[in-house]
């Protein structure tokens, strides 16, 4: 079964490693958000594609859900020494990637082969795409502070100010990056990662062309596709992140079933956890009820394998 | 006396740390080459004045020439990890300041800015000035490669090529970073550091403004002001980098007489090492004999006050 991946970061990360434990490195391919994307220290920075890339080396920071594992923060010392602005920890080896990355990409790179290389010389095997070579950002509208970029939010403000919508600046023009289409084209499975709807999985559907892709591969009997998402928030509430938060800020009750809403026209197959069992009855979609709690990599594995073989019985 | 010295890298920083460990910092201000400034990994790179800055605030790398001492390398490391270019080596705490400045350069401030905070957060006292805050960059003409970068020349090719020339490129349109024209002008010696005369003398004074007011102050018998060159060639050698090869290669016997003619409509004093004494006969303007080799920090403020009372006595 070839399978495609929406993904953001960390919860997306974990059931991308979990896939990627079970399929062989050919049949899967994960399109992951770069609305998260922003330059720092002239630095061209990609959150969600080093989380996910971070995640399938084995390399990750379990604790902080971004940068290295046992990284080291010699040159952030030097920067704070100097009096520059330390808000944003990179770590050495982190730096490595953003120095690198930036240097390709200003050398005129497109982010899908810098994303490529990088991923494989750190040894990931399954194929990694930025979901757009075209800067696609991601603004929050929040109540106290009006318009801001994700970063600031999340990092800066600490996801505290009250979030009202969000913008995707620069989607309208943006085209999926090489491969995206064609990925999505000839996957059997489609699957929306338990990645936050609002600023991880509606940046990539909002690149012209994914949406409406998936779309007619949901309503198109010609192809026989599955598109499966499974709920990041689990008992009303998301293990990591302000997806929840932004929920009940923008008036709606969080739990499994809003995720569902949210991509309802989109789905073949929903994925929720055990403890939201009660929802069931709600559900009109073929639903697979299960752990989807990833504390460790087997139930990463397992999460994978429980979505592969829900997918092999629609 | 209020001193202004032109100074390239590691000969031109070292004298420098002489005099600043004699004069109040508010009587000595370095104008400092930037024509080997470069970008590398996307970062902005000012070897000189990092050279200078690093020397002056004790903390240069006194085996390399370059970079701080008891630097750390996580950063490169993970560069070569990723298949990146490691040629180049810098250091995290080096890392640290090309990140920094480069993020305020692309925020829009000017070099000469950037330059003096960096060098207070380093702990300088004295003030450091870059020849200019418009981008000056030394071309080598090599006879095996063409004209190529300095950088490429020094680094890559480790002055290897057989050298023909040099272009100081965007010079035709540079202006004196502020402050430099009147420091010349208010300083009652200007010192002309042992640095090398082709890539690092040459490219501050090829700054449209900065030869003329030199030579002014020379002929201007109303300034009463003194120019006076230290030779960076003892008994035909340099103690570190190309300039005794780059005097051969271009037909001109290398010796501290080379330099007196390099520089001679220009000087009011000369001064050269002991071991070259036999040369006096052949110097027709006020010359000093003295050890210019500077293997301590004593010698390095010994030869500052030689040059210094040497002036004095013109």
């Amino acid at each position: 079964m070839r399978v495609t991946a929406l993904a953001g970061g960390v919860g997306g990360a974990k059931l991308v490693d979990g896939l990627a434990q079970i399929l062989p490195p050919q049949d899967l391919t994960i399109i992951v958000n770069t609305g998260d994307d922003f330059q720092h220290l002239g630095l061209e920075i990609s959150p969600d594609i080093d989380t996910v890339c971070y995640t399938l080396a084995g390399l990750a920071n379990p604790l902080s859900g971004w940068g290295r594992e046992n990284d080291t923060f010699m040159v952030m010392a030097g920067i704070q020494r100097l009096g520059g602005p330390a808000w944003f920890r990179l770590g050495d080896q982190d730096l490595a990637t953003h120095l690198e990355r930036t240097r390709r990409l200003r050398s005129g790179e497109p982010l899908s082969q810098v994303t490529r290389d990088l991923a494989s010389s750190l040894g990931v095997r399954s194929r990694l795409l930025p979901m757009s070579n075209d800067p696609v950002r991601t603004m929050v509208r929040t109540e106290e502070l009006g318009e801001i970029p994700f970063q600031e939010y999340f990092v800066l403000h600490r996801c505290e100010p009250r979030v009202q919508g969000f913008r995707f600046a620069g989607a309208d023009t943006a085209r999926p990056a090489p491969g995206v289409l064609k990925v999505m084209e000839e996957a059997d499975l489609i699957v929306i990662c338990p990645s936050n709807p609002w600023v991880s999985i509606d940046p990539i559907l909002a690149v012209p062309g994914i949406r409406a892709s998936l779309e007619y591969l949901y309503s198109g009997k010609l192809h026989k596709k599955l598109v499966i998402a499974i709920s990041p928030i689990i008992a009303g509430k998301t293990i990591k992140g302000p997806a929840a938060k932004m929920y009940a800020e923008l008036g709606i009750q969080p739990s499994a079933l809003a995720i569902l809403a949210h991509y309802s026209s989109l789905l073949t197959g929903f994925v929720i956890d055990r403890v939201d069992g009660k929802l069931a009855p709600e559900v009109r979609i073929p639903l697979l009820i299960t752990n989807t709690l990833m504390n460790s990599r087997i139930d990463r594995r397992q999460l994978a394998q429980d979505v592969l073989d829900f997918a092999g019985r629609i």
